[in-house]
């Protein structure tokens, strides 16, 4: 099985994952059915760990849950101390360039990674690293905040798989990477 | 019936609707059949008028082709000479505050209007002036260039009402400004 990095994100119809103040509240403007997961299940089953940047893991740390994930989840930072005692089982910091980072958690056998974070997914990106897209977007144009995509050096070609549309208003579309 | 103001507009995945150097070659990068139109005649069926910006229109009136509008267009402009001879017929100088050249738009009997241009759309967006949005997601991440969304000071929520897939890879979503 070949490596595979995928994005599975909600956005803003103008593309922003959070508001002005950080915010993601928006993320619930629309009622979902209970039990309807839009697919997240679904698609963590078939990953094998996930990577995010030290600010995606400190939000998540200080979520008002249980830790959320039974998949390993690789922190990149160039501090040890980022990953509190009560996680050193479930979060691993990792650094250096992504083709090293990526390399090293391939070699320990996880190969189909989430990749997680505004900054991260933006540094995956740069260097053409995302293979699969899963964007749902909610029905709402917040006017600013920490945008999805940032700037890149090369455009990036795509190829639609299939959109779903969860509760009439959310709209998640599926694309993967077409490398010629 | 009351005045609308909409958007038709197409994309990238990042939401550029030109890419670093104003192109725009990559709305060509999937093939549609012919005659397809991707709801673009019926919805100019419904539409009195056009307004758009000096660029958009200088942009339109350099492209290669007959003019493509059979309807009114308005142009955001200070300067008369910006409409050529050859179009005084079809093309309209307007200036002042957005809701001013509305109401003056309304007086002449053009209520459903078709706001287009990147700088146009920021502008009626930032007065909570669009009503209906149709914007179609070319599978192309463009990494720069002129963004469809600008900076707006308050929140606009949405109500989907439908979305199409042209040619298995254009997605075309469609909202209706919801104001409470």
């Amino acid at each position: 099985m070949p490596p595979k990095n995928s994005v599975y994100i909600a956005t803003s119809i103008d593309g922003y994952i959070a508001d002005k103040d950080g915010g993601i509240d928006w993320l619930d403007m629309v009622s979902i059915p209970e039990g309807e997961d839009m697919g997240y299940y679904a698609f963590m089953e078939n990953i094998d760990a996930l990577v995010m940047g030290r600010n995606s893991f400190e939000t998540v740390l200080g979520f008002d849950v249980d830790w959320p994930y039974t998949k390993p989840v690789f922190v990149l930072s160039n501090s040890l101390s980022v990953i509190p005692k009560s996680h050193r089982e479930k979060a691993f910091p990792v650094s250096g360039e992504l083709t090293e980072v990526l390399h090293m958690i391939h070699n320990r056998g996880f190969l189909r990674l989430y990749i997680d974070g505004g900054v991260t997914i933006q540094s995956f990106l740069s260097e053409d690293l995302i293979d699969e897209l899963i964007l749902t977007t909610i029905p709402i144009i917040l006017g600013g905040g920490i945008p999805l995509f940032g700037d890149l050096r090369q455009r990036l070609a795509f190829e639609h798989i299939g959109t779903k549309v969860f509760a009439d208003q959310l709209i998640q579309r599926h694309y993967r990477r077409v490398r010629q």
